[in-house]
């Protein structure tokens, strides 16, 4: 697996996507809302998830990669608009809505979305039924009722059930990402799903704990949002503690959910470091220290 | 063709989006955006071509057809919104973003055009190579160099050139809708371009002409838009009558256009009913004795 690789194909469909006719300030835009990227981890699972199923030639895995990449920067740039989390700050520079104003923040997040699935369909030169395929698991990953945008529309009903929230709103995507590596490999995607269920379920509970905790530096966006949107929280439900301890065994679960397949350790030793990021050793220690710091203070 | 056919169709990809885990309010908003229908003249385009192109079985039409048509009102949506034309009044109901919200909007266009390429994937069953081109073909209607979202961009840059802006913003759209009909019934769909980029160019005069001479009833949504927004107008550079006799020359050019195929006749029937809708045989007549009675006044 080559991160440079997968970057160079990201920057590919970008170009393509500003070159022949595209609006300038569009271009500028797209270019924008992807580089520099955040840790690149749901594509970088579908090339791991590809790897592992025994691709021999990475190129429809990284279309697919590709394009789950893309939806995950059209998810951040519709969720920062004023009228969803008003955020300022994504990536550590000003969201793109403040950089570009609403309505390219709008056409930006349609145009990710439509890269996307041309990316997908791009993949069809080597093999039209997986390029099909492909396109119903990123559809899904995004969609009304398990995907991302399903999962944001829980946040604008008046009854919300947290497990399905987040199973919608974060673990789509990395169910979505390790499904569709193990389709570009030629491989039945459903077992893998779990894996990235899991690992999502993971990212969400850490992102949860970098909100509650005020790590900013860690996420590049403001902390505190949670509690100031109202959204619903794991450490609100269940406590600092406790949420710590679920991600630990969410990221040992995600580990042991790995369907036999050749390449199962490269895949392993992916998920541990990712893990060791959401969830550094000393975090326990550190809020077990700060608690009885209030305790005493 | 049967339009019943296609409404179920619609509805079916609407229910299916709506079903097993989608939010309530999100299920209920896609309908709203959905139905009542407009003409769905583009999609109704779409099955005009495959038939005209011999197609003897329409589903893999009606797959494309449906994911045009949903597009189409995936922009509308997101093109109603405040931070873009802040249009009170969509097919003579409140639009969406004041009946559901502006989050409700937002993520009500990213569910549909997720559900148009979800929908030309399943076209699959019948025939993967072509499913993948289907989802270019869509792609490419929706995208940022010649499609919608490349046009809706344009409106937010310094310089702006009117041809290349309403054949992004509206012809990308019949474009896809001839070339997807023609690649559904398995024929090459580059020469039907043509057809769609004509009729989508006499649909933008014909809504600019609307816009001008204030026919609300007629559109469906408020007049004056144009003038109101600063919005480019075939209009406001040519005057009336010149949009008028350019808008008919696109009708007949249209026509023209056509490739050689066995159901020419019935396509050719679709152009004169949607042109006798945008262009009423007295429309010209009118537009002259108002100018009469202007200068008399």
């Amino acid at each position: 697996m080559n991160k440079d690789s997968l970057e160079r194909r990201i920057e590919e469909a970008i170009d393509r996507s500003s070159a022949g006719g595209c609006p300038p300030r569009l271009a500028e835009a797209l270019e924008y809302a992807v580089f520099p990227g955040g840790g690149r981890v749901r594509p970088l699972l579908t090339l791991a998830c590809a790897e592992a199923c025994g691709a021999s030639d990475l190129s429809v895995a990284e279309g697919a990669a590709t394009a789950i990449e893309l939806i995950h920067c059209a998810s951040l740039v519709h969720d920062d608009m004023p009228c969803f989390d008003d955020a300022q700050i994504r990536r550590g520079k000003p969201a793109l809505f403040r950089a570009f104003g609403e309505p390219m923040a709008l056409l930006v997040g349609d145009a990710l979305i439509t890269l996307a699935f041309e990316e997908v369909a791009l993949t069809a030169i080597a093999g039209a039924e997986r390029a099909a395929q492909l396109t119903r698991i990123v559809a899904r990953g995004l969609g009304t009722a398990h995907g991302i945008i399903g999962g944001q529309a829980w946040e604008l009903e008046d009854k919300i059930d947290l497990v399905r929230y987040h199973r919608a709103k974060t673990a789509s995507l990395f169910e979505a990402a390790c499904a569709a590596g193990a389709v570009a490999a030629g491989v039945d995607g459903e077992p893998w799903r779990q894996v990235g269920r899991l690992l999502g379920e993971a990212y969400q509970l850490a992102d949860d704990l970098a909100d509650a905790t005020g790590d900013a530096a860690s996420l590049g966006k403001p902390t505190g949002q949670d509690s100031n949107n109202n959204t619903p929280s794991a450490v609100k439900s269940l406590g600092l503690l406790t949420t710590v301890e679920r991600l630990e065994s969410r990221l040992a679960a995600a580990k042991r959910a790995i369907p036999d397949c050749q390449g199962r350790d490269g895949l392993a030793a992916l998920i541990d470091s990712v893990g060791h990021r959401l969830c550094p050793p000393d975090l326990k220690q550190r809020i077990e220290q700060a608690a009885v710091a209030g305790a005493a203070a």
